[in-house]
């Protein structure tokens, strides 16, 4: 197996400012590499899905920050590209979070010296993400193993996630993906059910390649068909990402996790969230209430793959002008969540449960800590 | 909006023995018609779901059978034609029902009156089936009419459909979508979520070139954005097909179907399935023991569309090699369906349900009327 942990969706560029990024959108046909040199590319490739994994795209926006101070620090500049960066896509807490807590740390600064402030503060958010992706995949793997000892020590595992989580999504090793690589690691033998994740694949063509290379056992599905695999009992326990959780525990992640949760309790089979705390808005109690983004209908209408004659086409499935809508995400209600893995631990899916593990970011806890 | 009614998707050549059907595997790009010679061919013809659609299917069984009693009416030869037409596809009740039905008609027959009996009786199979899709898209308007009275009349009434339940599924209008052609003949406005349907796309591919021929209001999703629909409310109500129903209401249909009931069920919106009663397999109760069709995965892995170059291409959507899983069908467990719309009326989804309405089936029913 490949160790995992040196590989990285994102890092700096041999002359010291220049982004580099994997374009996502080659993967799994081919690996290419893109070079941002402004806060205008950073948010083009947060909004063309070059870049994607709400993780992913907060390390993106800090860099976007960067960029701009680098090109001009003036209050104006930053402050256009804060809107820029923020607008690229609304649905993931982090991208928000991470352009706010760069702009916070150099706003202070005289402008000639916000630029190296603005690296340094991006540098240290990937790095906290390296950090919290280390922590979510320890607690995910002792899920993991409990789940094994609950079917008797039957191996493999079964474990069935949806979209892309590995580190592809993140700047570490992932976040649910990361708690299989250490399972995997802790020799646990694992088997993965990789849900395709349309329209975009990130499945398919992300998950079933990071797997592959990684040397972990995986099965591609379609979206569909988790419902039965899950009603016949061939999955000891589901994790997913997110992009987006309440206070009170709602998940917002990609489209189509909803329909797992459901199909997971019916059957009574856990159902595992892993979340960094810094996808955690603390400002929404309501999941329903999270913005949920529409894609363009093309996304639906049409997929990308690799042609019989080497090259990735696009190829439309619908009649022409047929038309399409695109909700990239969905809620999961907390009440369907076993439990949210963070990087201080595993939090049941209520207010208290996340109040408990972070108590300085609620009202309560703030009160004790005071 | 174009009178749907004089379509066919299966009828006899103008020479009265070739059996013409429509290549769906080529909808909705080319519109392609062939011609069934065998029953190698019609067997053929269903693996490969050039015909598809558990009436259809049964429809092109029945052909099938007169097509070998032409080439050769001696006993051994229905026989092996009977297997390998039973043997083409495992799941849907229809198939093996109507070449029983042939068989039967045509057993005791002198060999060389054989051939004209079975043609005859495979085409009363069809015209019963067109009667039951007139019936059932009556009693399958009656609840789009009243989704949209308990809606306060709010109009479109939005129904949500998945694979394709057309005259394409069927030799007359239809089943679920039989019911919204007769709803909308009468004048109500509907609009129509339709699910892609992976892996094959009849969603995207059949039913949307379907409704947009009969001028039907109609959006393409992915199958996993139906559940946010129904949490959020966007559809009255959702209609579906079968291809076998349990005698106790279980019903087994396109992969995706189960994951859609439980999202109706958790925000309590109607879910009917459209139930043909050669679709009942009145010999099981429990629905989870009706055999599941695994495909090839080179289904999951790929996708077929048309390119920009103008041709149908399929692309690859995992990396070489990788690993994928291809069952079918699910089953949707009784309890989570609101009725089954046969052609005798809306039955609860119960074994006396069932029996009320059809008593000769029922060991109870066969009581009462000896």
């Amino acid at each position: 197996m490949v160790r995992i942990g040196d590989q990285r969706a994102i890092w700096l560029d041999d002359d010291g400012w220049g982004v580099r990024v994997i374009d996502q959108r080659a993967l799994p046909h081919a690996f290419r590499v893109l070079r941002l040199e402004t806060a205008a590319e950073a948010a083009g490739a947060i909004r063309e899905m070059a870049v994607r994994g709400a993780p992913l795209i907060g390390a993106t926006g800090a860099y976007g920050v960067a960029l701009a101070a680098r090109a001009d620090p003036a209050d104006h500049a930053l402050s256009d590209a804060e809107n820029l960066l923020k607008d690229a896509r609304p649905t993931g807490a982090n991208l928000a979070w991470a352009v706010d807590r760069v702009i916070g740390a150099v706003g202070d600064l005289p402008p000639p010296r916000r630029a190296a402030a603005a690296y340094a503060e991006a540098a240290r958010i990937c790095e906290e993400d390296v950090a919290i992706n280390r922590a979510i995949g320890e607690h995910g793997a002792e899920l993991i193993a409990a789940a094994g000892e609950r079917a008797g020590g039957r191996q493999p595992v079964e474990v069935l996630t949806h979209c892309n989580t590995g580190w592809l999504a993140t700047t570490g090793r992932g976040t649910a993906l990361a708690a299989v690589y250490e399972a995997a690691e802790r020799g646990i033998q694992l088997h993965v059910w990789v849900t395709e994740t349309r329209p975009r694949e990130q499945g398919a063509g992300l998950t079933a390649w990071e797997l592959g290379q990684a040397g972990v056992p995986f099965t591609v599905i379609v979206d569909g068909a988790a419902g039965h695999l899950l009603q016949r009992r061939r999955v000891d326990l589901v994790i997913v990402g997110t992009d987006r959780t309440s206070a009170a525990g709602d998940v917002a992640n990609k489209i189509g996790t909803y329909p797992l949760a459901l199909a997971a309790r019916a059957s009574e089979i856990p159902f595992y969230v892993a979340v960094p705390s810094p996808s955690i808005d603390w400002t929404i109690a309501d999941g329903l209430a999270i913005p949920i983004e529409e894609r363009d209908p093309a996304e639906v209408a049409a997929v990308s793959g690799l042609a019989p004659s080497g090259h990735v086409e696009s190829v439309r499935l619908v009649p022409e002008g047929a038309p399409a809508a695109n909700w990239a995400f969905d809620v999961t209600p907390a009440g369907l969540v076993s439990g949210l893995i963070t990087e201080r631990g595993v939090a049941r899916a209520t207010r208290s449960g996340l109040g408990a593990l972070f108590p300085e970011k609620t009202p309560a806890g703030a009160r004790i800590q005071a």
